[in-house]
């Protein structure tokens, strides 16, 4: 079988080696080297080239390098072409400990301490048991569910909250829009790891902040264009919101007036939550292939109604 | 059975309520009340009144109300005397949240990224597994024990290091001076939670810090008088540690125009990692006084010879 890579460079190189030691009979051409075009069946990319479809006429499906698939413009692509995100471990695993720094982090009080750090003021403040602390991750797909099973090993007070029905151990899952008021008004710490879709973009504004306990604080490690900045900036300014760390901004980078570089209640990270790692990436690259060459259903297919 | 309290009095006013309502037969005397000093079985305190043995002369035992007894000076205390250090969940608790905190942000070079915010630079750098990450903790207590469990969970490359054996399902574990340096040299990341003893002070200093890998990082969450602040100002200005997190100081609080407040490297909180929480020690200073009541030995017992 004859595919295709175009993005990182390094990473390609790593794969290709890789599966060449893996799994021969699968070739990884690296962009822009492409072998025979009609002989391409699969295309992983970040950015698909202009014109995918006439000079890959071949082509069976169309993965993702990363989480999402928003990046793609679905409405450009075939109807009928699969289109997959990565699901790799390494991915997970990346998610789990920003998201996990990130609620301790608030959960702790630390952007204040590393306020008074700069005012060279030694305070302590009154700790919250973290039973006490209740914490809802919106987003309930891979990163969403690994990230609350470990908040839940920290004894916090979880909650989910996702499109359709979950269940997950130690956490109280909510669904649908009917409950994100309920999820929303018992989330002292708010987690977004949701997909960017036509539903969620501009979903984290004053109407959602101001349905959260006052005082709440926002982990945004979803994407940039669900978070209205300047609502949040307002939420903060008026207490509504304790802090934020925000990891996703559109636009990415942020412009280096952004008030949320300077904001000292902002915790600000260059989209640095998550990376697809190459080694473990590579592992489940190859496995969602064999999965196709045997005519089963590829993991993380995306469904093109829904965007993700 | 008289007990008196000499502490916090908030904790005290607590601690009164819920022992009257859990256990009528023990009464709690809240310093400088003392009913009739002669009937004081316990002193619950973080310093003892002067002139201790001869106000209360049928004193049974010395109850800290912290993690450790090294604000007592043993050796001015009667030999015989019991002193026993505070267990009890919620310290244990916040001892994980920051330990698990703090590695997380070591690990994700979340001082790095949080010096760029301030200089409003968007630029990211390369992820190392958890895997791949070798995180070291030393003193494996309770506190110990309980944040490697966590570090474990999150797939840290874990190793513990303690005076007598310890095993940590999932954690290499070294014990004794000997193997000391072993443990030194595998750990990119170092988690002191070692009691103050004659041994452990002033243990972090320019000898210790180079018998790490180049470039590792420090947890301090354990005594103030271990570290050696100038050793550890060098060995970051010399890129032999690259980072560190330090909870406690000697002194403290550190004055305004210490250089630990204005380190980019250095994250200094003021001495929060962990509290007693009032509800949960209540609990576990009952289940002592049973135990005491019951002629069994009490949890947290103090080796006056070993000092911890």
């Amino acid at each position: 079988m004859q595919i295709l890579y175009k993005s990182d460079p390094q990473r390609g190189a790593l794969w290709q080696q890789w599966l060449a030691q893996h799994a021969p009979d699968i070739q990884l051409h690296l962009w822009p080297e492409t072998g025979n075009p009609h002989e391409i069946e699969m295309l992983i990319a970040w950015q698909p080239p202009e014109n995918m479809m006439e000079t890959f006429p071949g082509l069976k499906a169309l993965l993702s390098v990363g989480a999402g698939a928003d990046q793609f413009d679905l409405s450009a692509l075939p109807p009928d072409l699969p289109v997959v995100r990565m699901i790799e471990p390494g991915l997970t695993q990346g998610m789990v400990e920003y998201v996990t720094f990130a609620v301790l982090g608030l959960h702790r009080d630390m952007p204040r301490y590393l306020q008074q750090q700069r005012d060279a003021r030694w305070q302590a403040h009154s700790v919250r048991p973290a039973a006490a602390r209740r914490v809802g991750v919106m987003g309930l797909g891979e990163l969403g569910q690994a990230s609350l099973r470990q908040l839940v090993s920290l004894g916090f007070d979880c909650a989910g909250w996702s499109r359709t029905p979950r269940e997950i151990e130690g956490a109280t899952c909510f669904h649908g829009a009917d409950r994100l008021g309920a999820f929303l008004a018992r989330s002292d710490i708010l987690v977004c790891l949701l997909p960017l879709t036509a539903e969620t973009r501009g979903l984290l504004n004053h109407d959602l902040f101001r349905q959260l306990p006052a005082g709440a604080a926002l982990v945004q490690a979803g994407r940039g264009a669900q978070l209205h900045h300047n609502d949040l900036l307002a939420a903060l300014d008026s207490g509504q919101l304790s802090a934020a760390v925000i990891d996703v901004t559109d636009p990415e980078p942020l412009p280096s007036t952004h008030p949320f570089w300077r904001h000292p209640a902002i915790w600000l990270t260059p989209h640095i939550a998550s990376q697809t790692q190459a080694d473990s990436a590579a592992a489940a690259l190859l496995e969602n292939l064999r999965r196709y060459q045997r005519g089963e259903p590829m993991k993380g297919l995306i469904d093109r109604a829904r965007g993700y």
